[in-house]
């Protein structure tokens, strides 16, 4: 199983998670590429720190918008979209390359995350940018969404991600979280659920169903103050049981 | 010779100078990279047309700067600077490449050009990211810069520009733009002076002496109305003379 | 009749219309506020224009992306926004404070005026910021829009305004500019058409058909190559019909 | 004696400093205008808590760099920083106005505080940014700069600041930061100074001698972990002596 944080979020003066200790954790570092957070100098660390841990590199893409962390959708042309998204990875690959290191996946953020479940122009703008890049990069992301049903069309490598600490309904979906229990946060109950995902056994929906989760790899918070806890306890819960998480990519 | 001009400096809504005419006389384009101008669209177009028309891309990065435009002097530090450098280098990078391009060489815009004439740690730094960028980038600039010279010793190959439309010194300095006569105007003069320039031979000072200018390229001004005039007449004019401009990354 | 144009929409090395012109022309300027165009001396200078013309000027306010133009939605939060349009009024007056003059109305920009003539979330947070405000200023926008409906009932006074070159349905509405004979380039086919509005009297349909426009202001544009002319023609037409524009705002 | 401290550094996601306890502590509230750091909303609740607090606002102005925090030099031109300052200005005064509360000082940030200290054309520009603005604004800043200087020659009520947990040189400046103890940590030791510096008394400086440092104001730092520790105990200790402190602008 590989395990997937944001990382490379904090800008200039603001600091925003614990990007060295995360990367002594997970093995996928979804790097923030400066347009809705990271700058340069922020991302340059990351990559640093992901190449010295073997973590594979993503470019976590975002609409242009640091007020608004890329957390709102911006209703802008497929067009535009592909190329903002591949200034993005670009800029991120000059980084990871200084490093040493190199770009393996993308994973859009936040309100590009969600747009891209079910806006078909816009996924496939994203899946454009990314295919002809030209390198063999591949797409992560949310099972079933359009973005990676796209990216497999066009013939990228895709990953499909669970949540670590976001309860689920008995369809398979997430519990929004304007809702109650939509937020896991004891950290060994995150783990227990998190080696069931690893070992490809069902967990349990809110509703204590049981719930099969086909993924590829656990999306763990970075920004939180807890993140470093219950991702050292998913980990730690991993390790022991024998399934040490890996690269996706490497696979 | 070569003829370089600065270009995709539109910018959203805004548009700055004729790129597509301008890719059709020059041999090299320094291509803005979005910190003082350029959007990845217009950053992508300028890129698909040089690569049509054969032209070197080089990599016209500044500070960030948008509202001056690159033109004003930012005290950064220089591990910063070269990152922002890197994330420039890059992000032009991969739109070059979705249309079969690339960035061979880099020339620094406005204050960062100037600043790194003589500016110790700023030039130092740009050269650092171009070193660290990994591939074989040239360094366009100055004759007699620091940023020349810290390239050249770092292993970079390095080329000499000198100005269409610039009057000099007797010492080979430009005249300042505050002085008469600081700019040359007239598209045959400018023209009958670049083929000077690409014969080698001695052109006139501001005070009627003869002055030898070493370049490999000559800096063409592409965001005035009369930039493409200008730029037709230096081109029909080296053409005419056998001396057809080549890129000076390709020598 | 009043007429209203946007200005101050260059942007540092970036310069578009003619603000000295317009503002010989237009009774009402909508400035742009620095968020989608228009930075801090452009907005000054098009205040002085104004002040010395006696032009009423207006809060053009918008979303916060240069790049788009603010012509891109951007789904945010109502209280967010009502923050955002505070400020941008406020930045405004400062620079037209420091011309001897104010604002006096506020006329949203580009996705955000679209927006506001159905998205109640949005409409009612930019009414909300315009009424804390807390000086006594005017709504201007489309006939019929929920942003002028819930202005009207906070208690601002609200002006309507039609468009100069915009054909309209039999219904009233704007045909797109996606269908032909969207928009009108006669100079003198649009100047005929704003007496009959200033008169207030039936102008023509797209298909022919009589239609009442009820329209406080009317809008020309200031952003195209013609748009002096066209705005000269307009003031002209009425001026010579003794309709000698004056501000709305002063009625 | 009043207390002054930085703050609505935060900037969307990002947070900084702790704006509401501070509120409860500082009499007068150097609020970002959201160039270096602040948004509208962060700035809004800081002027809401400020105004139930009864803690005077000051516009914290700076350069326009996000990335940078204000913290980096700009070279750029007089008018265009006079703009940017007044900018700034109208755009707190509004989101202030909305709390029914008003700015009453302005006090520059970061570099361009440290620019105004000497450099003759950026004073003067703040200067006329604060006198063209109309209302009777005051000016917060270094005892013998030039920004409080030409601030007085312009008619402005001037403020002088000391600074709470710096280290003093026998000559009256400060001790560069990279020397060691350039800053004083402990709360107590602190809040001694302070006490004296609110009775006119002498404070020890870096060598033990005595100087004295006539200030109207103390800066306390508001972005660091104990930021609040150490306000609150510079308080407390003013209060139990019986010099309670008062806004400045207030006398």
């Amino acid at each position: 199983m590989d395990l997937n944080a944001d990382l490379a979020e904090s800008f200039g003066r603001w600091e925003l998670g614990d990007d060295e200790a995360l990367l002594r954790i997970v093995t996928s570092a979804n790097v923030a590429c400066g347009f809705h957070a990271g700058d340069p100098g922020v991302i340059r660390r990351a990559c640093a720190w992901a190449a010295r841990e073997g973590v594979a590199i993503g470019a976590q893409v975002g609409y242009r918008d640091l007020l608004g962390f890329g957390r709102r959708f911006v209703d802008m042309a497929p067009a535009e979209l592909t190329d903002e998204v591949l200034y993005q990875i670009g800029a991120l690959e000059a980084l990871a390359g200084a490093e040493g290191a190199e770009v393996s996946y993308v994973k859009p953020h936040g309100a590009l995350y969600n747009a891209i479940v079910s806006h078909r122009e816009q996924a496939s703008a994203v899946v454009e940018a990314v295919h002809s890049y030209g390198r063999d990069l591949a797409a992560l992301g949310l099972p079933g969404s359009l973005w990676l049903r796209l990216a497999e069309e066009r013939g990228l490598r895709t990953f499909r991600e669970a949540f670590a600490d976001r309860a689920y309904t008995p369809e398979g979906t997430l519990v929004p979280r304007s809702e109650p229990n939509a937020v896991l946060t004891d950290p060994e109950a995150i783990a227990a659920r998190c080696l069931r995902l690893a070992r490809a056994e069902p967990i349990e929906a809110v509703d204590g169903s049981e719930l099969e989760v086909a993924a590829d790899s656990i999306c763990l918070h970075g920004d939180t103050p807890e993140a470093v806890t219950i991702a050292r306890a998913v980990r730690d819960r991993l390790v022991a049981a024998g399934t040490t998480p890996t690269p996706m990519i490497r696979r």
